[in-house]
């Protein structure tokens, strides 16, 4: 993310002065483990408080650049798919800020850094979002020079986050419900081969709703992008549900197509 | 846009001591005239080159608010529909880089600022691009103080521009192709009261490709948003279309539901 510089009292600098002023980049990385839609956090440093994965951009890098360094950094995961989503600049997006404060933020993550790089940090950032599509199963998360760990959440459990960082996961959110047909959703997050049940749930858990069984199956499957493999082996075979895989040249034509109401 | 300030030498400076660097907005105002969907463009001072209507952000403001006031500055028009929808930063974006001094970019904007100022606006810029739609009977645009005039241009024949903006308005049209059907297009482009041919025209514009109309038609109407009122009167009667006006309550259900394949 930012290069560690050890200074000769061993406390952490930021290297501030090849980094753009006023500008980073958070990520919510999506993964889908045991029917769950997750995303993936880090917890502060002598706080309780948990964070979206993010960094800052140097001054020879492009935004998309410095999202896909980050994004590789905190998953040693390649190549992999990602989107901008949206940039938040609300003026409160300081640390020094009232709201933050009352979030009981611990000081002393300031003090393990040194002087300018607490300023750099204190400072208010207009903050891109970038969403990503991961295999949980590949990934190796690995926490920041601020952070102690990482660690994969259910949508529906979240922990405390800091700055407006509940705010960027409920709109990157509200983005895959409205671009669903236009985002290769389901050929990232789920596993190579997939029941229909599984397909439903990702579905349910994006769009926090439930659907309608064979409704949902009916209208998937008429997309024919979904190839049936051999059944599922579960002990019992009438009741084992089939296989499913992605045909991934019509799959890539219909979401850039994208399914739905065309004129 | 940014704050006149008159030196001694009469030159003009920017506020820049209140601003948030390295960040700015550029606003792609989409307006329906003549059967055409067209974008304003200002013209840069001492070049041929136009620009989208931008500004900076800021300390004390946040980023909508500055898109928004961007917006009003330029067009004198309050409470428009303003949505962002892609934040660009490519290492490029700077005044002095290569690709920019080859589009002949007249240096003499520079002189007629001071030296502070010159430095600030040759540095790179991340902006975030807000598209907006208005009607452009109520717009009186007005160009800032880089620009000696202000210009509606169709989307067809857009001048040559400084920066990436030819690909910030490209993202603009994409986006609006993608989320047409969660976008209150037609509330703010067409008149109060428009023909179906209008309302096919403007979609044609929008999705670059033309529409069967009979299709279209049967379509739009299905969607029960549409109020038929009496016949535009055109000479002769039998031939005369009918005019329609927008069922709002209806119509914003539907575009916050979004119209399309629902699971």
């Amino acid at each position: 993310m930012i290069k560690k510089i050890k200074s000769k009292k061993e406390d952490l600098a930021i290297d501030i002065d090849n980094l753009v002023p006023g500008n980073s980049v958070d990520c919510v990385i999506f993964g889908f483990e045991n029917q769950q839609l997750k995303i993936l956090l880090l917890k502060w440093k002598f706080s309780n408080l948990w964070t979206l994965p993010g960094g800052f951009i140097y001054k020879m890098e492009d935004l998309h650049s410095a999202a896909q360094r980050i994004l590789e950094e905190r998953t040693n995961l390649e190549n992999i798919f990602l989107n901008q989503f949206h940039t938040f600049g609300n003026i409160n997006r300081n640390l020094l800020h009232k709201g933050f404060k009352e979030k009981k933020l611990d000081k002393n993550i300031f003090y393990s850094l040194d002087e300018k790089s607490r300023k750099w940090i204190s400072s208010r950032f207009i903050t891109t979002g970038y969403l990503a599509f991961i295999d949980i199963k590949n990934a190796s998360p690995k926490p920041d020079y601020l952070s102690e760990k990482c660690e994969w959440f259910s949508i529906d459990e979240l922990p405390d986050l800091v700055y407006d960082h509940i705010d960027i996961i409920k709109k990157a959110l509200s983005y895959i419900r409205i671009q669903l047909n236009h985002l290769p959703v389901s050929i990232n997050l789920l596993p190579h081969k997939f029941t229909m049940q599984q397909l439903q749930k990702l579905y349910e858990d994006i769009l926090n709703k439930k659907i309608e069984r064979s409704n949902f199956q009916r209208k998937m499957l008429k997309l024919d992008i979904f190839i049936r493999m051999e059944k599922e082996f579960t002990g019992s075979p009438n009741k084992a549900p089939y296989l499913y895989c992605i045909d991934k040249p019509k799959y890539s034509e219909l979401v850039k197509r994208g399914i739905g109401f065309t004129y």
